[in-house]
């Protein structure tokens, strides 16, 4: 598994090669390629990769410029196949032929809007981990008023363990200095209560790797702090996280259709929404989460960004620049340095230090 | 532990007994005993008993109606302390005298605003729980339009097996067919992805041991489906529970305190306020949490209602009624009696049936 180069983890000058799955989401190449072209306008230093089926592609672009190019993939994985046999039988599918750009060091970044299970297979299986990476997560920016934190993770490994969780704070907190520029960002994790060490035995150990860490760790935040100010780097497992974070959509969705019922009931409704709608406006720009470009596939060898199946243009060239970001800042190497950095610390301090995590379950033969 | 005797479980008929533990949340008697009253007032049929200081009691209480009476106890466990500890320390502290009520038979439910882990230890260590309990659960009745669904456990126990989620469905759905009115309550587990059997491991576990149970098991639904009509009975763990139920505080009151903004930054916004208020309360009315009046303890052998802190009287009268309702339609005896069943059809079918869980994580190995 180690033969890759690991000329994709290093940091670029200047312009950095983004392979481009021109295939797949909801709406294919028709917004995936000019997303990738405004990308492409707006930061001619940067070479964009535009890889699937050719004619579509060219369809969609009309006169690529200089620094686009197509790279043609034969194959496309629809969104309602199962990832690991589509990745077997489409052995020329455009995210597979995009993960190979970036194993082969002739692409530093790679987005895709696809299937979510296959683009994180292909990355996995294909560019490969990082060493020292147990691991991948998949993070996202989750708004809120001010700058977005960065919680992880949404959907990548279905069964943490605390050492997990460790590793994806430490993956969350590159990115968020780096490409979201905040310096020394406070770590938490998501759980009952704020008291550090409340919640599950995986979170008490989590704590105590979290403690010895050397991070910015703050301790836990509960769900109803998630949209405070209160960390930068939110850490849980994929099914807290991807619950959370498609609750939020859904919440926010449920709310804002509530106001959307009242505006257009009555004349009263509609005269208000009128009055309002400067207001509304500003409150749909903290909601933008296009703005987020996507979520970064952390722990891998290379900079990826998985975005929304439903991204349209405007989404794509924010993601774009996010893997643009993610690669130029050489996320991927330093994470490489830090999880060295770690296990040597770990090492240093004997690995026997197993931790014991306290039970807060209520014990019923603990009679008061 | 079976020592206790039953009656608490046994279905009453016409009125029941509310144990009311009259200190502790953010208010203390003083919202607590009002808002009982008005129980009281409204069903005569109940007899309401007011545990904590009399003095204090008394003052809030005015004249006693003849269904309610003061039950004195001389302790109170504040919101700091650490549960097991009060509890062993402060033996005449309100919530052990109102557990105690239901243990021996003199009271068939339980409310409190106190201090929940102490609220939750006392009623499982002095109340015990129902033969086949592996661990009781907290539910939550969660708004959405029309009629709530029932969310657990939200936070009695941080590390439940797959066998525990299944509990928790059975003990859902009889606390939403009985106390919700609904018939035939649709369950499901909460999950990433749709499909049945997406998710870690124990979801996993529990989606066979559903699959199997006869309820009516209808697979996993997604965060962002929280809020729409697929389940009646949502069922996770601590944590997700736990998370979701206070990101959906902390997310709306982000969302509302947005819009209050808008109202309130220019004479546009306050015009538009006044336009939209009857909208506004019909949206207030959507979010009126206080009506769920408390989230009840599933498994203990007893009708035992956990509310808010912040419960003011309001809240506290939707509360015993909820109480009330727990315990005249006779949940925990239903509890019991399914869970035999449960026990019973598990022996039939052969206790070796270890189910297999497919594992989902990515293998690295998986090469395509």
């Amino acid at each position: 598994m180690n033969d890759q180069p690991a000329a994709s983890g290093t940091p670029a000058s200047g312009g950095v090669r983004i392979a481009v799955d021109a295939m797949g989401g909801d709406h294919g190449p028709a917004e995936i390629v000019p997303g990738a072209l405004d990308h492409a306008g707006a930061h001619p230093e940067d070479q964009v990769l535009l890889i699937g089926l050719e004619a579509a592609i060219r369809a969609a672009a009309g006169t690529l410029p200089p620094n686009a190019t197509i790279v043609p993939a034969s194959q496309v994985i629809e969104m309602h196949e199962h990832p690991a046999l589509a990745l077997r039988e489409k052995r020329d599918a455009s995210i597979l032929v995009a993960s190979d750009l970036v194993r082969r060091g002739e692409a530093d970044a790679l987005i895709t809007a696809g299937h979510t299970g296959a683009a994180m297979a292909a990355a996995i299986l294909r560019i490969g981990r990082l060493p020292g990476v147990d691991r991948p997560a998949l993070a996202v920016q989750m708004i809120r008023t001010g700058a977005p934190f960065v919680l992880l993770d949404i959907g990548a490994n279905p069964d943490s363990t605390a050492e997990n969780l460790a590793q994806y704070a430490r993956m969350g907190a590159i990115f968020a200095e780096r490409v979201l520029g905040i310096p020394e960002p406070r770590v938490a994790l998501l759980s009952i209560g704020e008291e550090k060490g409340k919640g599950d035995l995986r979170i008490q150990r989590a704590t105590e790797l979290l403690d010895a860490s050397g991070l910015r760790f703050v301790g836990n935040v509960e769900g109803k702090d998630v949209t405070g100010d209160l960390a930068d780097v939110v850490v849980t497992d994929a099914v807290t996280g991807n619950v959370v974070l498609k609750f939020f959509e859904g919440l926010s969705t449920f709310i804002f259709d509530l106001f959307r019922d009242e505006f257009r009931r009555s004349l009263r409704g509609r005269l208000a929404y009128l009055l309002l709608r400067p207001g509304i406006a500003r409150i749909r720009d903290v909601f933008d989460y296009e703005k987020a470009g996507g979520s970064p596939l952390l722990g891998v060898r290379g900079a990826v960004i998985i975005t929304h199946g439903r991204a349209k243009r405007r989404m794509i060239a924010f993601g774009l620049g996010v893997a643009a970001e993610t690669a130029r800042t050489g996320v991927p190497a330093l994470i490489e340095e830090a999880l060295r950095e770690d296990a040597a610390r770990l090492d240093a301090a004997g690995a026997g230090a197993e931790g014991r995590a306290e039970e807060t379950t209520l014990d019923p033969e603990d009679t008061p």
